[in-house]
């Protein structure tokens, strides 16, 4: 196992009902601003239940925070909390919601230009203003974590940060909230947490036994749940599992002591930022090919997946990992979620401008092993043509 | 799944060489008391460590906590931080000083005595002197989460205190601080470990995927190292698996959103009061009897647990159940833990008076459905000799 700090304060608050708990959660004498996405929680009813559990407590609405949350939507936000003196926010919606609230926080404290703190991984943040998540679409896990990424629009970037000032302070989890989504959503949310773990898992051993595990059961769980986790939309043990799987698919849990690649997101987001694809089809796309490309470098865990999470046992070690990469292309297609460029009108003669993306990103170097440079990523990409 | 609250603030800093840590993780204008037990951290050099690691910082020792620590010792450790205005306490040690720390911490601010922290439940508790810990014996999860149980000796009683204000605000966890162990000690967190996570996992289906994947991976993960982990003592991957084992096992996670059983330990802690027997042998002692009990109300738990954790596929139900209440136990023998009265010089005559224990401290509804009165206790106990 290799050394690890591990630390995650926040609380999480889980059940159906659970949205009456901001009274106890928030500070009484709090002037809160409501962070929201493009209306669900309105039309759901969820917003109407959150100031109910708000009572006397100050609070303005800040609406329009968009899936890839933006820099220049966010700016926005930020001007409101320092005009109104707002002392906590809270996100009410999915990843994107909870992502944008991580860099308004950070940003309304920020001294100099917001935007340096994607540049500069957040080096110079001190503070960020206390925040509290309701969660409605799980998928990110960004309601436990202390990461971010964030889109500039006007120069086609994406970029995470990571700060331990931007953990929620409290994320309320209630699987109810998740009855009303559109299936799209919900299979986007499956293959997010299922990639969110592979990052952490499928690298190299390292004897990490209770990581290993832990990331196994995840995965085993949502490939066990995975179809009925989109057609039994209410189904309260199947939504309460996926919801709970998603928070610790990427909560530094299963992450602490083990090697990590994600070199899928980064490619991803590439694909996101040019041709505006939903962030964890990006995934869909990139993984199965990555795995393929890189299957020397990930032999033993690739053959541990296959045998613990597939059950493959039959066949050479080279065909039950190939069998075991069929098997999560396959997972994800029965999702209804593409893993071709072909499936998002996109072909080979998109790619070099991915590569240029990627490098002028800097990611030039990216797995586990540092080892994906341009051309690989290239082959990476013509493998999922 | 049940609706629970989830929160652990305990900082892990996990590996060899963490100890150095200490420089960054307590303040550096603290006055610390060092917490210890018989003399081992100072045998081994680990307090040595400590006391560089603390540079500069004033500190003071306390010696003496014992296995299974006392009012009567701890009270003493009370007076030193009152007369010499301590800060911060620094347990180094295992679960028995950890234990002991977190109630020095909350009774050194407690108005009134003591001793009605156990009576109360913490109920009047608001603060607690805050703390890290050095864990040098895996076994108890005291490292994090924000428990403790007190012996009072002069009563023969052995109480548990709840309170989020003692989670430790950081441990530091490096194997390597293992080796030197005696091998009862490793054998009893080894089932201090097992059991930790049996009281939270066979008790009854509440569709908790993630927790039951997660509570079957740290046991086949304790099962698949046990007797690794006794012989083979200096090997950092096998101990730090077993480290890292007996922390998650009873850090809040595997237990948020399930029912809880816990009768083997209410009827440990009543071995241990009256006999001295080592807390994890009563563990021992009991749990094999108890899942013989109360087979037909943890029928399917223990089902998946043959299933799932000792791969029991063949047989009618019964038969599966049956032989993973025997493996359980053959594993405890195969540790050297001894699983029957008789081998702890106890025979049928000393069983009315852990009865009547149990009954003078209001153990007389215990487990899941809280249906093990006192006679199911003596059953349970019978069922041991």
């Amino acid at each position: 196992m290799l050394n690890f700090e591990y630390y995650n304060p926040t609380r999480i608050s889980f059940g159906e009902g659970k949205v009456a708990s901001l009274d106890k959660l928030i500070p009484q004498s709090a002037k809160v601003l409501i962070l929201l996405g493009g209306g669900s929680a309105k039309r759901t009813g969820t917003l109407d239940e959150v100031k109910q559990a708000l009572g006397q407590r100050t609070f303005l609405e800040f609406n329009g925070i968009e899936p890839n949350p933006t820099y220049e939507t966010l700016m926005q936000a930020v001007e409101v909390v320092k005009q109104e003196k707002i002392d906590f926010l809270l996100a009410v919606g999915g990843g994107s919601v909870i992502d944008g609230t991580k860099f308004v926080a950070a940003a309304a404290l920020y001294d100099g230009e917001p935007w340096d703190i994607l540049l500069t991984g957040a080096k110079h943040v001190h503070a960020a203003v206390p925040f509290g998540t309701v969660l409605t679409l799980p998928a990110t896990g960004s309601e436990m974590n202390s990461g971010s990424v964030i889109t500039r629009k006007s120069i086609h970037a994406k970029l995470p940060f990571m700060h331990p000032t931007v953990y929620p302070q409290f994320s309320v989890l209630d699987p109810t909230k998740t009855y009303s989504l559109p299936e799209r959503q919900v299979a986007n949310g499956i293959v997010d947490a299922f990639v969110h773990i592979t990052e952490q898992y499928l690298t190299y051993p390292v004897h990490a036994a209770v990581q290993d595990r832990y990331a196994e059961g995840l995965l085993q769980t949502l490939i066990e749940l995975g179809p009925q986790i989109i057609s039994d939309t209410e189904n309260y043990e199947v939504r309460s599992n996926f919801m709970w799987v998603a928070t610790q698919a990427l909560n530094g849990l299963i992450g602490s002591g083990v090697p990590h690649d994600w070199a899928t997101h980064m490619i991803g987001h590439e694909l996101t930022a040019l041709h505006d694809i939903d962030h964890a089809r990006t995934l869909a796309i990139v993984l199965p090919s990555l795995l393929q490309v890189k299957k020397d470098k990930k032999h033993a865990k690739l053959l541990q997946f296959a045998e613990r999470v597939w059950h493959i046992t039959n066949g050479s070690e080279e065909q039950r990992i190939e069998e075991a990469i069929e098997k999560t292309r396959a997972f994800f297609e029965s999702l209804g979620v593409g893993t071709r460029f072909g499936d998002y009108d996109l072909d080979a003669s998109h790619i070099p401008a991915l590569v240029a993306q990627l490098e002028a990103h800097g990611m030039v170097a990216l797995g586990e092993h540092q080892d994906i440079d341009l051309n690989t990523a290239q082959q990476i990409l013509e493998g999922a043509l």
